[in-house]
């Protein structure tokens, strides 16, 4: 960082106010009073040689489901625009604040966080940050477009169901799923009590390292070097690459290939029984729909039509959902963990594509058929993390000038939060088909 | 102990025998071989100065919902006859066995520990052990009835809704339900995954006390001393008052009167939003019923009419309840259940009436109506305390001779176990109205 965080807040602010209407559906709220303000004492303790830590004076946004002391918290939908200002800083934000970061705005997402697409018909649909006519990814989709447009160099995003890697994945940048209980929750708006994680997004893996850190509470500390050489990688070939568009399996041959030269151990790996099973055993319901039923339990009943369609879809299926079919997802799901954690063991990382597709054009997805089949398929690599509890990280593939951003998973050991961002670190360093 | 390890479990086993019918209605299986042998190693060990604790050579029995290897857990099920065999013991009695103890046999149930009153269609109903024509209190019947007619010096119950400090109450015996998650629970049949906890039946605090220690892998040591003068009482007056027998009322009363005489800080507390939370939340099914009709749903549907109706009746309403709503009490639980912490916070236990009523007669139960509202309230005061999961003890008061038994509750602080069989073994050693 050559300029000062007042240079950068304010070139950032302004940035946000030339992208115009489009700066509006990316970010609900922008804070320029209090980022300045941040700003400035960043740079005073700067000056007098003190520093809070590694995001001193980063510029930060938050999706627009944490809480923000006497703002709304809006969640992407239309029904909140009426609800209370929060009385106080959801804990993440404290924590950032606590670190220095100097908090720009609040960024648009899906409605109640519930779809990976990122089309918001209340608050807008930011438009890809490669190509405005495409989807950004949801659900933190202002999240993933301010950073791959350079209005915020770290977004905050959550993640159920892969809404902080599909959104990195399909605007080229980085972006962390932490394990579930890594970072605390109090102040953020619920999708899934199971399954909601909180995430950032950035440039690189070093600032999602710092964010997390941050994130985390856990100590700033430089991630421990390491290189490429030696990694044991899997890949889960089957399912999970199935449907697959070229132009993706062509980007992710690529890393693989340099994977091999660079002395990684890659191997196949047969772990379709663990891949197939979060879907076969929600069929009848998903645990989100299930607590997502609970959660919007009073809008469902006096208000419903103010819901987006296709969110409205999703959380009434959670109405018809027995207890007993949900007390044995959480069964099966505990047992499975366990089972795969065990099956992994022998391997750093599983490496696959993040989403199977590049970002379609927003107009292709106005039927609820072609809506809800691109949603399955852009949430399906993700969600099979979230289900096993898995940190997993999307990092931007090198592709050719012109192409569509394409983001290589990797995924680590439950609880290893760290040592699959060093290993990120190492990949996005080491290799040139994940160079910055 | 004056008596050999060897001496004392020929004892038992002869005095089973000589129960005739009724030793068979308390206990589903002896292990007479095997029990003599561990005797003998135990007396062997102490010959030469070696002892595993303080369970060594002690005569315990567990409840018939734990697996011992090569055996049908029956769960008190006629379902189960034909189960197979457990292939290895669950963990309480592998620990039970390494701490030398002697395991004389399996306890009788309550049909998949679902009521609170004791009745078994399918293995017959252990007579209470003061009047036999009286209900033995559930689910840990057979644990109950042993212990008071010294069949097992210690039996191993678990306790859902009160299943180990109702037979306690009943019977005239101590019972400890720990907090939920200090006694694994692997090998265990179960009931509700949420709220089974595991916990001994013995004539003394402190038999509990070192039962305890063994199953839940903590030091065996002896529990600090302390005095009753200056314990903070608490006594939640108000709901759980209601209903109550005048010989429940008077042996309370006496206790209470006992302790503010002997320099106890005695105060009446109004806590009956949290008392009456649980019955209100769950009025429209219970977590038990939910998670209850997941781990019998194949039962349900193929083999309904082999459960004893009034057991099938809670089961079969499980069905009928929706994820959101288990969701919800859930959440509601994780709340109220800090809230309550902090309201006890000052106070070092709670005490209250263990159940409502002494034992009524078997035969006074037959209809559903009787049935039903007698487990309501023979559950009442004790499956609060599960909702909220705080441990609780049942001690047994003195009564005058040719009266029913009569339990205390003794309630402590969540994960306080050991202060909670500090102050229980305080009172039961300084109070005349609970001496043994």
């Amino acid at each position: 960082m050559q300029k000062s965080s007042v240079a950068r807040a304010e070139q950032t602010l302004a940035a946000i106010q030339d992208a115009g209407d489009e700066g509006r559906r990316i970010f609900t709220q922008v804070y320029e009073q209090s980022a300045l303000a941040a700003a400035r004492a960043a740079d005073e303790r700067e000056r007098s040689g003190i520093r809070l830590g590694p995001l001193d004076g980063r510029i930060v946004s938050v999706k627009d489901l944490y809480d923000i002391a006497g703002e709304v918290t809006t969640a992407g939908s239309a029904v909140r625009r009426t609800a209370a200002p929060a009385t106080q800083d959801a804990l993440i934000v404290q924590r950032l604040r606590q670190a220095g970061a100097v908090i720009i705005g609040k960024t648009n997402m899906t409605e109640f966080a519930f779809s990976g697409i990122g089309i918001n018909p209340h608050y807008g649909t930011p438009g890809n940050a490669r190509d405005a006519t495409r989807i950004p990814g949801g659900s933190s989709s202002g999240a993933g477009v301010a950073v791959a447009r350079g209005l915020s160099e770290i977004s905050i995003g959550s993640d159920t169901g892969g809404s902080v890697r599909i959104p990195s994945a399909l605007n080229g940048v980085t972006g962390l799923k932490p394990t579930q209980c890594r970072v605390p929750r109090d102040g953020a708006f619920p999708l899934s009590f199971s399954l909601d994680s909180v995430g950032p997004l950035a440039r690189s893996v070093l600032d999602c390292a710092q964010a997390d850190a941050v994130l985390s509470g856990q100590p700033l500390g430089e991630l421990p070097a390491r290189t490429v050489r030696g990694l044991r990688v899997g890949i889960p070939r089957g399912l999970l690459f199935t449907q697959t568009d070229t132009a993706v399996q062509a980007a992710f041959d690529q890393v693989v290939a340099e994977l091999s030269r660079s002395g990684c151990r890659v191997d196949d790996m047969q772990l379709d029984d663990w891949c197939a099973a979060p879907f076969k055993l929600q069929e009848k319901g998903t645990l989100i729909a299930a607590e997502a039923a609970y959660i919007h339990a009073e809008t469902l009943a006096t208000n419903p039509g103010a819901i987006d369609p296709f969110v409205l879809a999703r959380i009434q299926r959670g109405e018809t959902i027995a207890a007993s079919h949900y007390v044995s997802l959480q069964r099966a799901r505990a047992e499975l963990q366990q089972s795969l954690d065990a099956r992994v063991a022998d391997c750093d990382v599983l490496v696959l594509p993040t989403v199977a597709m590049v970002a379609p054009r927003i107009d292709s997805l106005a039927s609820a058929d072609a809506f809800n089949q691109a949603n399955m398929l852009v949430l399906r690599n993700t969600s099979v993390f979230n289900f096993y509890d898995l940190p997993a990280m999307s990092l931007p593939i090198q592709v050719g000038a012109g192409q569509l951003p394409v983001g290589l998973m990797v995924v680590g050991h439950r609880g290893g939060d760290r040592d699959l961002l060093t290993v990120c670190a190492a990949l996005q360093s080491g290799l040139q088909s994940l160079a910055l």
